[in-house]
């Protein structure tokens, strides 16, 4: 699988990069199909957002022209791109000038067993809350010591995905996914201001959503909430969009919103 | 200034290594005297906790050798130990079973300027606040966001340090130190249980006042009460103690406490 830093095909990076020092940094993981990456200018977007506020002077259309060029060599697969502040001394104080380093490492299209898909997924109720950090919220950063944490609490295969509310009690995403529930025609999905990762299948299907005229809103969302919803699903810019049938002895059903938004997530997925 | 990787001397890392995707490890910068590492056993101690915590199976006795080997090899300086899960697939969940790396990186002593310990510094009033996260708290780990937005919101060479509170207002840490400070007779530091690092230096000067008979309190700290000390000073296991002489207006004088402390800081710390 193909392996570039700063646009050149290598595996080895300097021991002095501030993305291993202290995470400083962020990162895209983007589906590759035939040969183009998914949802481009979403992960761009994204991209750029999480520069601004991590004040790293990224130059973006490098950063898009590469993703172009290494998702043709990739052909199908997955594109994950780690943008860091470059090299440091030691000390937090960014270096001036900082130098970002961009990385991409290929990898296949992931295996997902196709009963997630068809039948939906049951969650792990992860003990791991998420804290409350407004600066780092919505970004895709590399400080995910919450998500290896909360991965971490299981380990057997009936649960494709874990549940993680904030400090508050309050539901806010899966491990690695985002989620969504419809509740009297009203499609939900919890506000990432105070922590979370905003993803860009979210931000398509919210956008998809309303051109259809479906009303959305993103709040606050209790777990007794999620649990009297009518359906449940997770999403995400490499797997598309997850049924959830269950948490621990709730069950779900899965409803018809969830399959029509499935099948527009997998029309963006399939080659 | 020499780096080791796994006990070799390389400067190269794998773009695979979970410290650089997710933050996913530790670390601990060790001054070095005459060969010397400082305060070994209390690094190896808090390494050994933050191992712990985050599940990564380290062996304490090999890097304490490595440890060992490479500050004879440095002599004078700064060892700063970084440890990861290893490398990593794609995916949150920890590899069964991981391979844990230790990566050494040789700096020279810091040059501060004198007047740090002899006049005392100014903190800088930090907007960045700490989230509250009692699974990741006291543990010197690789996510340091908050720090690097918070070292980055001051350039001038006016502050020396940044004073951090949590996301209550409660009185934590510097940004690169712990902080002290005595009322009434009694030498209070802030309770790390939430956020904060629990540094080195503030153990051993926990354990140095306490053999001394002085009265010790940890818990939490209004920024009222830090305001009203008699004394205030700054910690690490790099420079000692430093007196703190300023916050905005607000001014203290450099008490006799602080200069024994500092004392008993530089003797560890001097070749």
């Amino acid at each position: 699988m193909p392996s570039w830093i700063d646009g050149q095909p290598l595996e080895w990076l300097s021991v002095k990069d501030r993305g291993l020092a202290y995470g400083d940094g962020l990162f895209e993981t983007v589906a590759v199909r035939a040969g183009s990456p998914v949802l481009l200018d979403r992960h761009l977007a994204r991209l750029g957002e999480g520069c601004a506020r991590l004040l790293i002077d990224l130059d973006l259309a490098l950063v898009r022209a590469e993703l172009l060029a290494f998702s043709r060599e990739l052909g199908d697969g997955v594109a994950k791109l780690i943008v860091t502040r470059g090299d440091g001394l030691r000390g937090y104080a960014p270096p001036q000038p900082a130098v970002p380093r961009r990385i991409l490492q290929g990898g296949a299209k992931p295996a997902y067993p196709a009963g997630n898909a068809a039948l939906g997924v049951r969650l792990f109720p992860c003990a791991t809350r998420l804290a409350e950090q407004p600066l780092l919220a919505g970004i895709k950063h590399l400080n995910r010591l919450e998500q290896v944490l909360a991965r971490a609490e299981w380990q057997d295969a009936e649960h494709a995905e874990g549940l993680m509310l904030d400090a508050s009690g309050r539901v806010i995403e899966g491990v690695y996914s985002n989620l969504f529930l419809l509740k009297g025609g009203v499609l939900l999905t919890p506000d990432l201001a105070r922590c979370g990762v905003a993803g860009v299948m979210r931000a398509e299907l919210l956008a998809q959503a309303e051109r259809q005229g479906l009303p959305c809103q993103v709040g606050d969302i209790a777990l007794e909430a999620l649990l009297q919803a009518d359906e449940v699903f997770l999403c995400n810019s490499l797997y598309g969009v997850w049924p959830v049938r269950a948490l621990q002895r709730h069950q779900w059903s899965v409803g018809p919103l969830t399959r029509k938004l499935q099948v527009i997530a997998r029309d963006l997925l399939d080659s």
